[in-house]
């Protein structure tokens, strides 16, 4: 088999998307997502839901590789809360929907529910702190942070009776 | 955040396609499969390699989870062998290519190689045994051999000059 | 190398031990545990901490793998709320601290904290609930429980001023 | 829960141990390693394996931290061939036992079998490149090709009938 033969330009990797001010970002439950007990090990869904914010990020224009070998910096996750509300299996296909909830100068917060049809699967809050590479804390990019309030901006105006 | 509110019909996982006998999946590369080097973690290769052969097997109507859950049995990857060519890293766009290269009664043998662009990644050959519960090697479903051979024939007609 | 030559009965996993009602557990971050960041993934603590859990019944004589097998049912986690307080780096020897919480019929809150020397890297509360194999509720088995509340005694009877 | 309280000294991480030549390197199965068709995924034995393969080097006086953070390079999987034998399963104890079997400038061949008791569960074949951070075959540092070469000519000596 030689890969060079043909590379379809169309089979591309999953995009997340931006619906008023809220992204959605879908995945599969594959085998590796989890265990012996038949149900997906509950550290998976934090994969899941970091895929998405980092979709969401890329969506916004945030090149998060570049920032971290520029020598900027890079998230990490500094309080986490989650809830499992019912278990996915194997095969499931998930929704990850997301929501900028606050914004700091040098850390945001996320909102992130994943979904199995209109079933809640997990709901959790997510602090991610900008840290320089040394680790310590660090102001966002300034338009890092705007992309973040317009996203913000957008969900309120939609969405004013929540 | 009420996900119930609204839940996009058109945001989805990525489904895999076969072209000619080859089966051809995306993924891109999160903090997860990620080490400290700054390049991907070995291991996660055979993670994007299980995630295109399973949704192989789901393109090919074989549904995996109902098998496991009629106490029929389950793949296990019973021999692997892969080179690493080239370091993919955060953020990058890859394609894995699969192709069904022998069949037996109770295993299937799969070629495997992940591109980027152009670029070859990693190339594995991948040999999975199907197993009973117990752990026996057992012989597939027939209309999974059927559909293996359909893809084999295929890729042969197609490409009569590899 | 003929693996049967020569096994040394001394080599053994790392058991955990319990001392005045908590419960210690080690471990060393391996590539694995590290993402291009070069810190370690924010999930990884998930799994050190569960290693600790399971390692924790383990050590009071509940045989989980028998209890899924005989049909009655496994942990699921419920609820966990994370501090990320420091970050953690390859080869680093690590500390999983955990306390019994609270007992409920159905469930376990545990208290956990991750060191590194006598620096705190995380700190964590998990509530565990013991599930049905179809994913409801169920009592935890009666000498489980009584395991639990006897550390729990240990843990105020010798610390009474916490 | 304060954890400075009481740090107790002696629960450290597993260290492995050599044995005229071999490595010897003990893990217990957890959720983590396993999938919902009740076996360990076939992944997890790659981290198992590169576990024992950083305590081999951390036991030989190889500071692989030190060398990454210094530029100098690290590892990275160049080839890996694992053959599955019989499958794992929560709880198991595994003894992973390695062997250096070939040494070249910028490269080292190991051996690696995992045993359950006196049963085989995977052997496997790994080459191992060293890297400069940029991703070029590097040649291994001196004090590293010279322990490596210690472990060989020992497991010569003392196993010349093999």
């Amino acid at each position: 088999m030689d890969a060079s033969n043909y590379i379809p330009a169309d089979v591309k990797p999953h995009d997340g998307q931006f619906r008023a001010g809220r992204h959605y970002f879908a995945c599969r439950v594959y085998y590796e997502d989890t265990d012996f007990s038949g149900i997906v090990y509950h550290a998976a869904y934090l994969k899941f839901m970091e895929r998405a914010r980092s979709d969401m990020l890329y969506q916004l224009g945030m090149d998060q590789r570049a920032a971290f070998e520029a020598g900027d910096g890079a998230y990490a996750v500094a309080d986490l809360h989650i809830k499992y509300i019912a278990p996915a299996r194997f095969q499931d296909n998930l929704l990850v929907i997301s929501g900028v909830k606050r914004l700091r100068k040098a850390s945001v917060e996320i909102e992130q529910t994943i979904i199995r049809g209109n079933e809640k699967i997990v709901s959790a809050v997510v602090q991610a702190a900008f840290l320089t590479p040394a680790g310590r804390p660090r102001r966002q990019p300034e338009p890092w942070t705007k992309a973040f309030a317009a996203v913000m901006v957008e969900a309120v105006d939609t969405k004013p009776d929540e």
